[in-house]
């Protein structure tokens, strides 16, 4: 029988904690796995606790009794996040990005993972307390940071699908019409995607005037689901009212200006701690 | 100044190697962060060495001289990737999953972000040699196991788009025929998106007879990239012959029966260790 040392051990539960945020672990896994007695255990999972407290990593706590185990909540230290915010803000006021209609080229971004598991820790601490039992994003550009933000809530991944070819048995569809360019779109979610009455969040990459979100929230009534909050990646200040109000997002993109190749955005400093 | 014990050093050191794999990690950084010797940082990277090795969690590797530092290379014990793939099959196999038409429905697995984290793994770790350079995917259900595996082999995301209206600036489109349903559809992607001979990697999440994973190298084609290889999370046994060949896939589709409300799904062991 092989003797773990305790560095050897934290390794270990450091690594399991890391990989199941938001779910309860059992003690016992670990006893067995290390052939260790709890206290020592316990003492490891202390030293984690207040290590990863120190850092700014998350919390840790400890249920006793006979359903006890260990459970850990991610989060990120103010100054990281607000310079994580910052830095997004930087790479997306290059010139480079304008597109021609004065939209702005995001995908790299958007696509990155990195971005993606960062934008996710920080969507799931800012609504973690509201119990949220499903993320709901809309295809396309929402999936990364909404399937990070589920994965950090450990909680299933919803995705409204584009438009009203979808061949996942009974749907429903609903029409709705850009904030912005006032076109009429169709967007469709499978019947069986979600239960009703559920307590959901929406996660999305961009805001403009909100209508794609006003469409998320109308068809979701359609399932009786508790909408707790809206969160986007980049809104824009104009328009400054929306189609819906309980939003917050990271970044606001102030204007693009073509002409003289300049992008103002800056972080909008709403998320809470 | 704090001292740092070994253990807490262990802690926070396993956790900035797991959430950068494939990524050298500098040694100052962790010599300035806990004020320590690099004897005693490296004497903490050898234990977390030994304790991942023993696990089967990966390879870390340190780098000495001036550009020295410490890098991670995740892996997944053959025994629970096998367990992993064999409890999606079972999942698969539920009858509720038969759609009208013999499709079967698979979203709540391919938006499942703790399935779409292990496939990732999986395909990174299958693809890891050839040092690809971009990982790309066709939306909408290619993205969630696609971004996964951008993320483990620390390296961007390249989402081709599903149509023509691509508001990306420049791009290039091509019509293909589908596989099995003979349609003819369009797939778009941003010139932008990826450079000239990049070296890449397709992930997917099906494939039937191929008509999409041979498109997308078609349109990879455009951009003069080499193709590494694909890997898909599910394909189909019928048809036999894809219309590409260099592609691995976790799991196989062997029949739909309708009537009697049986699906065959098997893992197909043709991904390497």
């Amino acid at each position: 029988m092989e003797k773990w040392r305790r560095s050897e051990r934290v390794s270990v539960i450091t690594k399991c904690l890391l990989e199941n945020p938001n779910k309860l672990l059992s003690l016992n896994y670990f006893t067995n796995l290390f052939q260790s007695a709890k206290s020592s255990i316990s003492e490891d999972i202390s030293i984690i606790r207040d290590t990863f407290q120190k850092f700014g990593y998350g919390k840790i706590e400890t249920l006793t009794g006979a359903g006890g185990g260990v459970m850990f909540y991610p989060e990120i230290k103010p100054e990281d996040k607000n310079e994580f915010i910052k830095a997004i803000a930087m790479r997306l006021q290059d010139p480079k990005r304008i597109l021609p209609g004065g939209f702005i080229y995001m995908a790299d971004i958007i696509f990155d993972a990195r971005v993606a598991q960062k934008v996710g820790e920080i969507f799931a601490q800012h609504f973690m307390a509201e119990a949220p039992q499903y993320v709901v994003t809309m295809e396309t550009k929402g999936i990364p940071p909404a399937l990070m933000t589920a994965k950090a809530l450990n909680v299933p991944l919803v995705v409204i699908r584009d438009g009203s070819r979808v061949t996942e048995g009974t749907s429903v569809s609903l029409n709705y019409v850009t904030g912005s360019s006032k076109q009429i779109r169709t967007m469709t979610l499978s019947r069986r995607a979600l239960p009703l009455e559920s307590r959901v969040v929406i996660i999305d990459d961009f805001m403009k005037a909100g209508g794609t979100a006003k469409g998320m929230v109308d068809l979701l009534s359609e399932f009786k689901s508790h909408v707790l909050g809206i969160g986007v990646l980049v809104d824009t200040g104009f328009p400054e009212r929306k189609l819906v109000n309980n939003y917050c997002s990271l970044l606001k993109l102030l204007s693009v200006d073509e002409q003289n190749k300049r992008i103002a955005v800056e972080p909008t400093g709403r998320i809470s701690e």
